[in-house]
């Protein structure tokens, strides 16, 4: 491994899934609003509102509501959309291309088809190991795994 | 103006001109290294080597050169790429998409066409109010301006 290997190695978090259906539909999943509000939040938390502009330079704004009822709203733009292959966003802009108060994360989400299903794997990079680790603290593996087995149980109802 | 606003211009720098050449003349001085070594750096700073892949996620290295022999790379990624019209890179990432040291701006360099000229336009969004102060003592007004006017001069040349 070389220096910037391990480097990325510790600002980056990965969650990986094989789901029981085609990347084109785990992709509208996340790209349709009316389906994404069904599996984006692990429960008891829920999503208030979702407006997806899916395309590089597009807005994505989802505001998350607690069980108390408080509001939370998370915006960021897509740098990269690849049809039911790929899609990548930050929280470093607001809209393309306003600085956002703090550039935390880079999301990037891959669908593949592995014999009819899915494999399904969500890549987050930091822009620091510090907030790499913040960001596991607040939970990332067990609200990114809880917000997957929603998504893997929509599709299958669907 | 309202609280957004204001809390945009101060992360902002901005620099505009009138140059006497089509907008795709001025746009091909951003896009193609022969070209761009030389006008991009302030003299008797000069471009010790460019390589640009102009296309959204395409990365921009450029190396710079210091009157002494210094040599002071600098990298980044485009953005968004409308040919002759818009270019927009950040040195956010180093490529796409991995996070830099240091998110530090994000340029947005328009051209259009005026009466047959081009009115240029360079606006530098920062993270952070004290990141945009740096780069204005760095001397971002004389250093762009200037490579401002050796781009004109080049394009008068040409």
């Amino acid at each position: 491994m070389n220096p910037t290997e391990a480097a990325a190695e510790t600002r980056e978090l990965i969650l990986t899934r094989l789901i029981d259906a085609l990347p084109e539909k785990v992709y509208s999943a996340w790209t349709e609003p009316a389906l994404l509000k069904q599996w984006f939040c692990p429960k008891p938390w829920s999503v208030a509102s979702a407006e997806l502009d899916v395309r590089p330079g597009g807005v994505s704004a989802i505001v998350m509501r607690s069980p108390e009822g408080q509001e939370f709203p998370s915006s960021g733009v897509y740098l990269e959309v690849v049809e039911n292959r790929r899609l990548v966003f930050t929280d470093a802009y607001t809209r393309a291309w306003e600085p956002s108060a703090k550039p935390f994360m880079t999301g990037i989400i891959t669908f593949e088809n592995e014999g009819g299903q899915t494999r399904y794997s969500a890549r987050v990079l930091h822009w620091s190991a510090a907030d790499r680790k913040t960001h596991e603290e607040m939970g990332f593996h067990e609200g990114w795994g809880k917000a997957m087995d929603q998504l893997a149980a929509l599709l299958a109802e669907l």
